[in-house]
């Protein structure tokens, strides 16, 4: 080796680093669905920064904090959210800076007592996020759907 | 630097180290997944502690590799098993425990002739670890289910 | 510590490639999704090494570049794909071998103007990986059939 070990483990750190930040953006993509799956939809906004932008096809689009709770809340008429997202593609595009890909496959259910009658769909995310002295947030997301199963008897996800 | 190059390689070797667990137990967890779906039951059970509990609403408690394992090969009489498990969120909680959340994605067909006749559900989980002289094993699961599609012909899965 | 700091440092470049070869591959397995669902089918097509073999119950195996690119394309008759692959259980077989297994939830819709008449199946994955100059690439895939819901207008996917 012709570097020291003082360069070596700077080099080292810096890897380290990069493979940290992406699961803790991991961890906050997850929180993205734990989060209004518990109706902590005050928790779930906070997921963005102040100024962060939600953006749904069928919403349009909500910035901030507020709005985006306000929005989210409209789900709690479902007695069951459950949310999977997959295929999380990072990419941490500066220090501070990041972007990513996912897919997301989400259902709601009205009556817990009646699992078998339920709405379900999904579509392709994009995200971007900045570190804050907070950790990584969300700066904007926009959700496209792209297929649907069951009826929306709520009416809260079909215009 | 203030440190020195051994305390600074102390620190990395913790850094990576909490990846790795973390990345053993979502191998564990995706196990999980892969052996059922090939009919391993008591490989299955084995990823479970001697004592570990696995819950499920429909069926209740199963305490025990034995317990476990019966009450899984119920499975068998469906010619297809398959679990997708996502957003594996699993927190580090002491040197050898951790907990995870996650949610999954769960379809049994009965015959492989008739793809299309098949009952799907899911729901969340939560689970416990620990970690022992071979490697990391479940300590307690649980599993909602909040949803269904189709029927379960074979009524395993439904009361 | 009875190891040196070069000896020490070695070993955790080790365990950091290991951990960021499971990235890169995770990484490529994202683009297997993000690719054509992206209509990208040459892009997907170039996932694969030269050689590399591409297997699906329904379809059979094609190799090569050429011959994944076509099969592919055929998708593009719907106006939306969407793969979500999960369960990415990633074995380094050598320092530049690698095997997977994974599962898949996929969607194809018809018309975007009518997101709720769609065909989703889906089933296991096994992959074989080589490392080259341009990074991992797939040198097998193959994919099984075991389950589907909803009707294939277009007969892409069911013989």
């Amino acid at each position: 080796m012709s570097s020291t070990p003082t360069e070596l483990i700077e080099s080292l750190q810096a890897r380290l680093q990069a493979l940290e930040d992406k699961e803790s953006i991991r961890s906050v993509l997850n929180q993205y669905c734990i989060r209004p799956d518990n109706y902590d939809f005050a928790g779930y906004a906070r997921l963005f920064t102040e100024d962060g932008v939600m953006g749904f096809d069928t919403w349009g689009e909500m910035k901030g904090h507020e709005a985006i709770e306000k929005a989210c809340a409209a789900e709690k008429v479902y007695e069951s959210l459950l949310h999977l997202m997959t295929n999380m593609e990072i990419s941490l595009d500066g220090p501070d800076t990041a972007s990513a890909l996912a897919r997301v496959w989400f259902c709601v259910t009205p009556k817990l007592s009646k699992v078998e009658e339920n709405y379900a769909f999904g579509g392709p995310y994009k995200f971007t996020f900045v570190r804050t002295k907070d950790g990584w947030k969300i700066k904007t997301m926009h959700l496209r759907k792209v297929w649907s199963m069951g009826h929306d008897t709520e009416g809260i996800f079909v215009k």
